[in-house]
C-alpha cells in the first residue's frame, strides 16, 4: 500500500494476532496462524491483505473483493466471497483502524539534539527527545520523554512539553503548556497574544494579554492552525481533543474533551465548548458563548446564541438542523413557484 | 494575575498614579497613596486590585465584588460595594486598557543580533535592534531603532521595517515597506506575488506583481495572515489598522486607517476599504469594491457590492443589518407555517 | 512602474518584437523600430509604455490615455487616442501577460547551496540549484535542474523536486512529488497526515495516513496553504492548477487540470475535482463528492452533492447560478412586503 520511500514495510500479523487485538472470536474452521501483510481497500486488497467495509455505497466492491480477511457488520455476512475470513463486527472502522496501526507502528525516532539546533534553555531534557536543525528552544523550557520537535520550529520561553510529543517543523509555541501524547502539525502557531482592544477611533488599544495556553493529553492540532493565549484567564484545549487545519481559536476559549474540529473553523473569544461536540469545516462562532456537550454543528453554520446539549444544528444563524433543511425546502419551492407564475 | 513563568511581575500603582493616567478626579475621602498591585476581573480581584465592569452582564459579580477600585459608568454607583474605590468614568474598558498597560508595560528586549541568524544586509542597524537566532535578512534591508525581529523569520531584499516593531518568529515579509510600533505576529506572510493570471483553458498565464505592500504605523497583523504585495500599485494598510489571524488580503487591496478587522476574513483584488471600518470574522469581500467609512459588517457575510459610508450590513449577500435579521425572521416564520399546515 | 529597491529594471521592446511575441499583424503606418520600455495602467502610461483595455468601465480612461501603444478589442478602435498604436486582439489581457512576462523575464537565481543550509540528502544536484539559509533537506531528496528553494523552508525525506521550481521560505514539505515549473509560496505546509479518525467517545483512534501528495508540472500554490497527504490513496493536484492563499486541501482530494481555486476555499477528503473548475473564495466542498469538468462555483458557496460538467453553482447549499440569484430576489421581496404590511 505505502511507498516504499516515505514509509517502512508493514508489518506482518497473524490471524490470531488480528483477533486479539481486536478482541473478536475468529471462526471455527480458519487457520489462525495465517499471516497478513498489509491492509487495502476492498477493490485493490489480495488474499494476503486485509480490509473492511462500513459504508453501503461500497457493497458491490464488498461481494467482488479478494480480501484475504474483512470486517464488516453481521448483517454482511450474506454477502461476503467465500474465500474472505469473515471479522464480524459492530464497529469494522474501529477495529481497522486498530489493525491499521499495528501494520504500520509510528517510526521509532532518532533521538537526539541536533548540532544545529539552538537551545537556550538550560533544562535537561533525557536523551530520548529528538530536536531538529534549525529548531530555536529558548530559556527555561522543558520537554518530556521520547518527545520530538521538527525543523526550524521556535518554542518559546517557559514552554513546558509533556511526553511521547510530536511537534512537526515551522511552528512557533509560546506561552503555553503541554501534555502528553500531543501532535502538532507543521506550521502550527500557539499562545501569541490575542486579538483584544480597547476600540477608539483615535487609536485602538491593546489589552494586554496575560494568560497562557492549556493543552491537555491527546490533543491534534492541523497545520497552520492558530491558537491565542488568554488575556487572564488561560486558552484551554482539553483532552482527546482533534483540530484540523487552518482552524482560528481565539483568546479565552475553553473546548472540552474528545471534540472534533474541522478545517477552516473559527471560534470568537470566551466561548467555551462541552465534551465530544462535532465542528464542521468553515463554522464560525461568536465570542462568550456556550456550547453544550454532545452538540453537532453542520459545515459553514453561523452560530450566534448559546446551544444545549445534545442540539444538532445549522445554517447561517444556526437553527436545529430540521428546521434548516426545512428552510432549504421552502426557499426551493418558492422559487419555483414565483418565477413560474410570471 | 500572570504565571510568572511566562510574565514579569506586574508593577506597583498608587491610586493618583491611576488617576493621573487615566485623567480621573478621585473621590474626596480616598487614600491617594493606596498601593494597587495588580489588575483582575470582579470575581477574582481582591482589595489590592484594580477591576472594571463594562456589561450589564456582570452586574451581580460588580454587587458582590472585593476589587479595591474599579472603573464603571456612573449609573452603576448605586451598586458598588461600599469598600470598593469608584472609579467613575463613561469609557471604563478604555481606561482599564491604559492601567493594564501600566501594570504590564511591554518587556524590555534584549538588543543584538543573534550569532545565528544570517545578515546578508550591508545596511547598519543600531546597538537596540534585536534579531534572534535563525534568523534570516536579506541584501539591503534596513531596520528601525529598538525593533525586534524573531526567530527563523525570513525578511527578504530591499524591505525596510521602521522603529520600535516586533515581528514574531516564522514570518516571511518581502517587497514591503513597514512604518513604525507595527507588530507583525508568528507566521505571517507579507509581500508574496499575488493571484492574477490571464486564464486561458491551455493553460493559465501568470501576470507578473510588480507592486509593494505599504504598512503605515501602529499596525498589527495577526498569526498566519497572507497580505499580496501589488501587481503595479501597492497593497496598501493604513495607520492603526488591526488585522486577526488567518485573514487573506489579496493584491492591491487599500485598508483605510484605524480598521479592526477580525479572523479569517477574505479581502479580493483591488477593493479598497474606508477608514474605521469594523469587519466581523469569516466575512468575504469581492474584488474591485469600495466600501466606505465607518461601515460594520457582521461576521461571515459576503460582500457583492459596494458599500456607502457609515451602513451596517449582514448576510450572503449582504444588505442593511435590519433587512438581514428581518430575512431570518421570515424564513422562520414561513418554515412554522408551511410544515405544520401539513 | 515597479520599485527599483525591489525590482530590475524592465526590458526595452521593439513594436517588431512585441507584435512577433503576441503574434499579431501591426498596422501599416507604424514604425515597428519603436522602442517601448514598460507596461503601465491606461491612466497612468505615457508614450513610451504599452497598456491595455479589457473592460467597459475603463472606457473614458481609455479615451484620455498617453499610452504609447494597447492592446483592446476592435469595436473600441473608435474610441482610440489619435497617437496610440492599436494593437487589437479578441484577448487584450492574454497578450498584456505575454508583453508583461517579456518586460520582466523572471530574475536569474543564484544558484549554490548556502553554507547555512543544512543539507542530509546524499543524493547529488546540479550546481543550478539554489537553497537559501537555514533551509532543511533531510535525507534522499531529489531536486531538478534551477530549482530554488527558499530560506528556512523544511523538505522531509524522501521527496522528489522537478526542475524549475520556486519554493518560498519557510515551507515544509513531506511525502511528495513534485513536478516542474512549479511555485509554492511562502508558508505553505504539504504532506502532513490527514485528518482520519475512527471517532469514539471514548477516544478517537487515528487511521495512519499512508499516502502521498502528488503535484503535477506548472502548479501554484498560495501562501500559507495546506495540502494532507492521502490515506492510503494519494492526494493529486494535476497539471497548471493554480490555488491561492490560506486554502485547504484534505486527504486523497484528487483535481484535476487548469483549475483556478481562490483563497480561503476548504476541500474537504475523498473528493474529485474535474478539469478547468473555477472555485472562488471561501468556498466548502463536503467529503466524497465529484464536482465535474468546467464547473465555476461562486465565492462562499457551500457544495454538498455532486455537480455535473459545465455547471455554474452558487448559494449554502449551492444551487444553479440563476436559482441563487432567484432566491436573493424572493426574499428580498418577502421582506418588503410583509414588514410593510404590518
Amino acid at each position: 500500500m505505502a511507498d516504499s520511500k516515505f514509509y517502512q514495510t508493514s508489518e506482518k500479523l497473524t490471524l490470531d494476532q488480528i483477533a486479539k487485538l481486536c478482541k473478536l472470536k475468529l471462526p471455527m474452521n480458519v487457520d489462525k496462524k495465517r499471516i497478513f501483510i498489509d491492509i487495502f481497500s476492498l477493490d485493490t486488497a489480495d488474499k494476503n491483505h486485509v480490509s473492511f467495509l462500513d459504508n453501503n455505497n461500497y457493497i458491490d466492491k464488498f461481494k467482488s473483493s479478494n480480501a484475504g480477511a474483512c470486517f464488516f457488520r453481521k448483517g454482511f455476512l450474506k454477502f461476503a466471497p467465500k474465500k474472505m475470513v469473515p471479522l464480524v463486527t459492530d464497529d469494522p472502522y474501529h477495529l481497522f483502524a486498530i489493525i491499521a496501526n499495528a501494520f504500520y507502528p509510528p517510526k521509532k525516532i532518532t533521538s537526539g539534539l541536533h548540532p544545529r539546533a539552538h537551545i537556550e534553555s538550560t533544562l535537561k531534557f533525557d536523551k530520548t527527545v529528538q530536536i531538529g536543525p534549525g529548531t530555536v528552544i529558548s530559556g527555561n523550557v522543558q520537554i518530556g520523554h521520547n518527545t520530538q520537535i521538527g525543523a526550524n520550529t521556535v518554542i518559546l520561553s517557559g514552554v513546558t512539553i509533556g511526553k511521547n510529543n510530536y511537534i512537526g517543523p515551522n511552528c512557533t509555541i509560546g506561552y503555553s503548556n503541554l501534555g502528553s501524547n500531543v501532535k502538532i502539525h507543521n506550521g502550527v502557531r500557539i499562545g501569541q497574544d490575542g486579538f483584544g482592544f480597547a476600540m477608539d477611533r483615535s487609536g485602538h488599544l491593546k489589552i494586554p494579554q496575560l494568560g497562557r495556553v492549556l493543552i491537555s493529553d491527546n490533543v491534534e492540532i492541523g497545520a497552520n492552525t492558530t491558537i491565542d493565549r488568554g488575556t487572564g484567564p488561560d486558552t484551554i484545549i482539553s483532552e482527546g481533543t482533534k483540530i484540523d487545519n487552518l482552524v482560528q481559536i481565539a483568546h479565552n476559549v475553553k473546548i472540552g474533551k474528545n471534540c472534533i474540529i474541522v478545517a477552516q473553523t473559527g471560534i470568537a473569544g470566551s466561548t467555551t465548548i462541552g465534551n465530544n461536540v462535532i465542528i464542521g469545516g468553515q463554522v464560525g462562532i461568536t465570542g462568550h458563548l456556550i456550547i453544550g456537550d454532545n452538540v453537532k454543528i453542520a459545515a459553514k453554520s453561523g452560530i450566534m446564541k448559546n446551544i444545549d446539549n445534545n442540539k444538532t444544528v445549522g445554517g447561517i444563524p444556526a437553527v436545529e438542523i430540521r428546521d434548516w433543511h426545512k428552510q432549504t425546502v421552502i426557499i426551493r419551492k418558492l422559487v419555483k413557484k414565483r418565477f413560474n407564475e410570471k
